[in-house]
């Protein structure tokens, strides 16, 4: 079999060069390049498939980056941009970094885990040549160890890049917080507990100015000492329960369904019938919201729209060279879906 | 050279038990473990993991094949392979054949379409050039269309290969039917309906003759009028319910939990309470289970220990050359969860 060590010899130059005029690199002389060129054809040499493709500079693969592949939002985000990727006739790849699952919940505070996990993944999609990368975050937040001088057409889904060198998709979280206070509203309430994420937390922070803004807006006083900080978790809504009930609230609103799951085990163990005695909403519309009785009405992640838009962005920026969309950052509203638990308390007549 | 086979022979063993021993693998008697290591040490034995690697020129990297990263027993298989074979120093890729996404449930009748997939992505896999394959099923079957002669070291999870060229690791459909029939008798039920999924179906036909081995070694009767198949959806739970109710069964068993979850959807509206009138369980133990109230009775697939296996058999083929488990076909057992779904109705006294 010809090796590219042959090619070398015949062409008398070294096999570094051949391989660099395979892979499509410059600082190659346009002269070395034919003769090479014309050498391989001739001992019909055939380089891998990836390779191959280099010949013309693309490799039509597009490879994804996941920090986490079992965080609920990443797969609806991934299959998303596998498909579109697939019908403009892309190939892609997958890496998974496995944030969670090393660190749990410590390492979005200190980019050197991040950082230990994406340099060498970044090495290898590099080794395997891809046309662009779509790098998809499991928490959002504002990234500062993405490399400034990383080469490969990049996008970033569900987190932005400090530099904004990188178009980033993400989540329209103060939108969301604004819908579903603008919903509550509708229904007569207004005295809302809300249970909220993590303090100091992107998506915290920003649905809750969102939420404020609708209270302010149709002139509803926002009472601060009604909001309370979870952990995200299931169990964190079942402890919390019982001071928003304390408030006298009408309705509770949890920044994450996992959370109004932990309030609905408080409900259910004191008697009352949620979506009658007591209101409740989530966050996110995860599929378990749907096997939730009655059936939580939540505002839900646009997953699969970051995915497309993530998608349709890599693309474009692929085929048309330079181009870059408008804004870096592009923001995509969440969806409201109305279950079952929130009740009408408007004063009839 | 000594090499495994001659272990094995001093030792009146097996090679995969020597292999299982130097790998420090459990599932292997203590005394074995004694003798083996002493005719190891005696006899000067070295495995040399290394020399073996450098004859193939290792990748390190290991392909993940999935036949759709949306179904929900991947991401628990794929993670747990990821984290196997990253600790045992092999990185990780991963492609998916998104067979639901293209054609829904089609796609297993007819191999076909499988192939027009499978066959690029096995090319892919190959240009990547890494050491060994594990293919991920998306729904348990006998694969005829994996091709005979393809040259990477293969396991194939959840779902097995015709040629049994190839290891399988299947989840044990028969065992978990049966547990789940012995579960339900020890409760007191001995008229159970039970809702399948479709006929001749692997995962239907093995998970009801487990059932049925249960009554009949209860000596309790089987009425097959009392079954009923439906699709695996939520809405074909719903739609049954009715029938089964109509048997006077104390109990339903749902071959899955989005089957359980339309079983509870009609008799959250009949009024009756479930646990209490009347007695349902699951099969999967789906994170929706959790969900939902009452929490589900249920079967749990071995999803991570069936990739925790198939990234184990697959590292040990690559790591003593020519090793093969003793079986090529291993069945991973279900695990019981009990919820608050189904009534202890035995009489007290």
């Amino acid at each position: 079999m010809i090796t590219v060590k042959d090619i070398a010899r015949l062409c008398n130059v070294s096999p570094g060069t051949v391989s660099n005029i395979i892979n499509g690199r410059p600082n190659v002389g346009e002269e070395t390049r034919e003769r090479v060129l014309r050498v391989i054809q001739e001992t019909g040499y055939q380089p891998n498939y990836f390779a191959s493709s280099m010949r013309k500079q693309s490799s039509r693969t597009i490879g994804i980056i996941v920090e986490d592949l079992k965080q609920f939002t990443t797969t609806p985000i991934v299959v998303t941009i596998m498909a579109y990727c697939e019908e403009m006739g892309y190939r892609t790849i997958l890496l998974n970094l496995r944030m969670y699952d090393r660190w749990q919940d410590t390492w979005f505070q200190d980019e050197k885990m991040l950082e230990s996990a994406l340099i060498p993944a970044l090495k290898e999609i590099t080794a395997i040549r891809v046309d662009g990368l779509i790098y998809v975050a499991g928490h959002g937040r504002t990234l500062s160890c993405f490399p400034e001088d990383f080469k490969i057409p990049t996008v970033i889904a569900y987190a932005a890049s400090e530099n904004d060198r990188y178009p980033s998709i993400l989540i329209d979280d103060e939108n969301g917080g604004y819908d579903m206070g603008k919903y509550l509203l509708s229904k007569g309430h207004t005295k809302i507990s809300v249970i909220a994420g993590v303090p100091d937390n992107m998506h915290s922070d920003d649905r809750l100015a969102g939420f404020r803004r609708a209270l302010s807006e149709a002139g509803v006083v926002y009472h601060p000492e009604w909001t309370f900080h979870g952990t995200w978790l299931r169990e964190s809504g079942y402890l919390l329960a019982e001071k928003a009930l304390g408030t006298g609230a009408t309705a509770i609103w949890c920044m994450n369904d996992q959370m109004a799951a932990g309030v609905y085990d408080y409900v259910y163990e004191s008697g009352m019938v949620i979506g009658k005695d007591i209101s409740i909403a989530g966050f996110d519309n995860m599929e378990n919201a749907e096997y939730m009785y009655p059936r939580l009405t939540t505002n839900g992640l646009p997953l699969r729209r970051i995915g497309r838009r993530s998608a349709e962005t890599m693309i474009h920026m692929l085929e048309e060279e330079g181009w870059r969309p408008e804004g870096m950052r592009t923001w995509i509203r969440c969806q409201m879906t109305e279950g079952n638990s929130v009740a009408d308390i408007r004063e009839k007549g």
